[in-house]
C-alpha cells in the first residue's frame, strides 16, 4: 500500500506554493510558481502535483487563496477568484480549473479561513470551538471559526475593514484603505505604518512611537471582536506580528479598553493564552491548504 | 392525547413574562411578574406553569433571560445570572430552580439570543444560517447564528460594547457606558439619546439632528458586523427602531460608509432586504423563549 499524501497550494498575490505532505503534515515536495496569469500558474501548479506520483498516493488537495473568492460548495460561483485588482484573475475559476487536471476532492477557501482551521488542528488554537485568527501585514484579514464551524456566511468575513475609533488628535493619519481610509487595515497594516511614518515597520526600532499605536489599533480591533463573537482565543500572524514589542503591548491595551467588561476568568487572569501568536511558525498558510486537503478527504468519505 | 404546549419566560430587569402556547405559538396563558428577588420571582413563575395543567401537556420550557448569564450546557455555571448590579440576582441558578420545581427539559439562553433564534425560525430571518438580531433600546443587545448555530463562544456576544469611531467635532458627547464611554451602547442607546439631546427618543421629532446622528452610529457597527461576519441578514428590533424614520437612513449611510466594499448583490442591489425590522413584532423576547423551549425539547428526544 502507498502511503497517504495530501496536496496544498497556498495562492498569494506573487506566488503561489505548492507542497506535497504525509499525514503529519511532513512535506516531502515543494515548489514556488511565479504568480503570473491564472492559466500558466496554475497549469504549473497542476504538473507539479502530477510529477509528484512516485512518492505515494495523494488522496485530496487543499487550496489556500488570496480573495475576495466564493469558497461556498452550495453556491454557483464556488470555487471562482471574485473581483481583484490582479490582471487576469477576477473571474478565474480555480476549482474548474484542477477538477479537469486532478482527480482528487477539492477544498478551497481564503488563505486566513485556512489558516484558522489549522490553528485549530494543529496550532495555536488545538481543540477550540471558537477561534479568530489575524494576519497583519501587506493586508488585514481574519478567519473566523464559531461554534466549531468555519464561518463564510454570505462569502467570508473581512475583519480587515471593521471600523475603528481614531482619534484625530492624537493620530491625524487618515489611514490608507481606498474604500474605508482609517478601517483596521487602512490605520495598521504595514502599509500604512510606512505611509505614516516614512519608513517601514522593520525598520523602526522597538521603542519607536509608531508600536504604541501599532498596538493601540489592533487592541480596539480585538475588543470589538470580542464583544461581537466571545472567541476562546485570538491568534495573530502576519509579519507586523514579527515585531516582538508589539503582543505585550496589545495585550495591554486590550485590558486597558474592555476595562472590567466580560469579566470571565480568561479575559481577567488570563489575557497571555487569550491573545497569542500563531502556533504554526510562518507556515500558517501551508498548513492552511493541508486542513483544507484534510477537510476535502473527510467530506468525500 | 393532549396538547403539546410550550412554556417560556422573557426574563427583563423590571417584568418576567411567562405565557404557554401550542406548537404554533398560539399562546393560551400569560402572565407578568416583577422582577424582585430570584426566589420570589423564579417561584411565582412556577406556580403560573404549575396551574395551567388544565390545557394540555407542558413538553419544555424556554428561558429567554437579561445577561450576563452562562448559556453554555457543559460548563459548571450553567444556568446562572453572573455579575449583575441588580440586587440578589448575581449569581441566580435558575435552570437549577425550574429543574427542583418542574420536570421538563429546559433550555436557557440571553434574550437576544432566544430573540436571533426566533427569527430563524418564524421571523425576518426564515431559513438563513447566518444572522444577526439587534435589539437598540434601554441597552444594545445581539444574538448571532453563524452556519446555522447559536454562537456562544466563551460566553455570549456583548456587540452593544463594540467601539465605534465617534468624531468628536461632530459629536461632543462623550458617550454613556460605565466601562467604555463612546462603545455602540454608550452612543447609540436609548438612555444616551435622552442625555445627548436632554429629551427621550420618542419626544424628539423625525426631522431632528439626532437620528441622523444615530443612524450613523448604527451604521457603523452594522458594518463592522458585516465585515466580521457577513451575515445573510441583519435585523434590527428594539425601541429605538420604533421609530420609522430610522431604518432607511441607516440603510443609507451604512451603503455611504461600506463604500462599495463586499460587492454581492445582496448588499449592492437589496440592501432592502439585507438590514431589516424584526418579523416579530415586539414579541421577540417571548417568542425567543418559545423557540429556546423548541430547541430542548429536540434535545431530550
Amino acid at each position: 500500500m502507498t502511503q497517504t499524501l495530501f496536496a496544498g497550494i497556498e495562492g498569494g498575490g506573487t506566488k503561489f506554493v505548492c507542497a506535497v505532505a504525509d499525514e503529519n503534515n511532513h512535506i516531502l515536495a515543494e515548489t514556488r510558481i511565479p504568480t503570473t496569469s491564472p492559466d500558466q500558474t496554475l497549469s504549473g501548479c497542476a504538473e507539479f502535483f502530477q510529477q509528484q506520483s512516485s512518492l505515494g498516493t495523494i488522496r485530496s488537495l487543499g487550496i489556500a487563496c488570496f480573495g475576495p473568492l466564493d469558497p461556498r460548495p452550495t453556491s454557483k460561483g464556488y470555487g471562482h477568484i471574485l473581483a481583484t485588482p490582479k490582471p487576469g484573475w477576477a473571474g478565474a475559476d480555480v476549482v474548474g480549473f484542477f477538477k479537469q487536471r486532478l482527480d482528487l476532492p477539492i477544498a478551497f477557501d481564503t488563505d486566513v479561513n485556512g489558516a484558522v482551521l489549522a490553528e485549530s488542528l494543529w496550532g495555536a488554537g488545538k481543540g477550540l470551538k471558537n477561534l479568530v485568527y489575524f494576519t497583519i501585514g501587506t493586508g488585514i484579514g481574519a478567519g473566523v471559526i464559531a461554534e466549531g464551524n468555519l464561518v463564510h456566511g454570505f462569502l467570508h468575513p473581512e475583519m480587515g475593514h471593521i471600523m475603528l475609533a481614531r482619534d484625530p488628535e492624537q493620530d491625524p493619519f487618515p489611514g490608507i484603505c481606498p474604500f474605508h481610509g482609517a478601517c483596521f487595515e487602512g490605520l495598521a497594516s504595514g502599509p500604512a505604518i510606512e505611509k505614516r511614518w516614512g519608513l517601514r515597520g522593520d525598520q523602526l526600532p522597538p521603542k519607536h512611537p509608531a508600536w504604541a499605536l501599532e498596538a493601540h489599533y489592533i487592541a480596539l480591533a480585538l475588543v470589538s471582536v470580542t464583544c461581537a463573537l466571545a472567541p476562546e482565543r485570538i491568534i495573530l500572524g502576519g509579519g507586523v506580528m514579527a515585531q516582538e514589542q508589539l503582543l505585550p503591548m496589545i495585550r495591554d491595551k486590550f485590558a486597558l479598553l474592555l476595562n472590567g467588561y466580560m469579566q470571565t476568568p480568561l479575559i481577567a487572569q488570563h489575557l497571555e493564552s487569550y491573545i497569542v501568536l500563531t502556533g504554526l511558525e510562518g507556515k500558517a498558510g501551508l498548513y492552511g491548504a493541508f486542513a483544507l486537503a484534510h477537510q476535502a478527504l473527510e467530506a468525500a468519505q
